[in-house]
């Protein structure tokens, strides 16, 4: 179905994907994560390193990193109102993020099956400089994201 | 130094190097995380599956395993008192965490050289089963964990 | 149907297994790997650093060391009669391997559900030492391994 | 030194090391692999599946995919003269390839710093579709690839 939509149609399609996702996800809204941005197979999320997030060094906390970079993935692999969770995820810490840091994560697809899919998320400072690098494997589950509404 | 202790004198430098990371490391506290048991190249840490980190389908968000995998991983692969970061992370999400699960991570040497290490990390719930399967590479940088005492 | 056999059945159907894979394994066979033995979920697999498996310095080729390990992750993940491919492997090179070193795999399961399973592997020299650490994530496609016999 | 190159030499010298390397590299060679280009940070490498590289059911085995993509990983990451070593590498089979096909692995520096690097291989058979996506992490020994001639 969605291959046969124009690309405006899908974008919208991604949009109103990651918005039922993200009304339903405390844990992006509580980390004060941003949806930028979103489309078919990507997505831009943005996140301040506040002062929860840090250790006593001020350094950027890594499962905190790690939350951007798999919300960045979960609206990118869901972006085609198909249901699909993280089956796989790896990451590679690049510099250290600090306090007061504004993250951005961009999610892009590398490849997506009937099934399976392998996204790259790339985690940049403000200053465009690479904080970590992430690769997420998806499983799509056979449902949609959108609950269909009734017709009549 | 480490490598001429004893067992019980390892084990007590590991368990000072964890409370002095704990310490520091607000978000492992914030996120209600307890060291049950801390060793040579080994640890677990508890932690209780709440409200603030269910999606709207009550299953804990990645992000939140993810983070308790990767403090079980910093007390274990800090535990010689030589600091060490993770450069490279994989987890593998198994079956789902509920609301009012309490999970447990049980971190593992499974390699340490001079400066990189390899720790194996298993996430399972309060009846057993496997959540999730975490690897994590560390990088020592060369400073000790605990700070000296003057010794005047 | 696994589930119900004795531990030395379930070791049989694992050598029975591994047998019909390696006859049909003609790497395995031409980079010179022994099955040293096989059990449920599990398998030791040796093979010997050759002249041509090396580089200009004598240290063997990244892909030899981790042909061997995926070998052994096959018969493991293969051994209950269920044909299971690889989806997803990861490698730590520990150490280089030589020219004449005898390397050993040892696959071991660390989870198996009903269709995914993930399996560590660990590379040693003839010495013991860790020369790689592997993991594979298969995927069960439904099929027996060993194909039935006619009854009649 | 690299750094001030100009395009034409960063490509030159990412030539000649690839050169050198091959040179010494009798698992790529004996593979049947060509290297049909390479520039600074990035590789494109091309090897027939071969008889010799299927099992009984004519799919090429893992470790022969794993190797192309690791030795074009290599050229890449050795392409600024610096050598450079895998130290963690992860492959995604995506789909089978077969007795006859022609792969061709694209490698491409997602990060270097001054000694550690992430390059994402892709792998594709001759219809351009995805056989394999590769993530080679490597590490700089602080060792020129091509031995300096002596001056006098």
């Amino acid at each position: 179905m969605a291959d046969t939509l124009s690309p405006e149609q899908a974008k919208q399609l991604a949009e109103r994907c990651a918005e039922t996702m993200y009304a339903n996800d405390q844990v992006s809204q509580s980390l004060g994560m941003v949806i930028e941005s979103v489309g078919p197979g990507e997505s831009t999320v943005v996140m301040p390193v506040r002062d929860d997030m840090v250790n006593g060094y001020d350094t950027c906390h890594g499962g905190m990193i790690f939350s951007l970079a798999d919300s960045a993935f979960a609206f990118a692999c869901n972006s085609q109102d198909e249901v699909a969770v993280a089956a796989h995820c790896s990451i590679d810490f690049i510099r250290p993020a600090y306090r007061g840091n504004v993250l951005t994560a961009r999610a892009k697809v590398a490849y997506q099956g009937r099934r399976s899919g392998v996204y790259h998320i790339e985690v940049v400072n403000q200053d465009g400089k690479q904080v970590a690098l992430f690769q997420g494997n998806s499983a799509r589950l056979g449902q949609p994201v959108i609950s269909r509404e009734r017709t009549e």
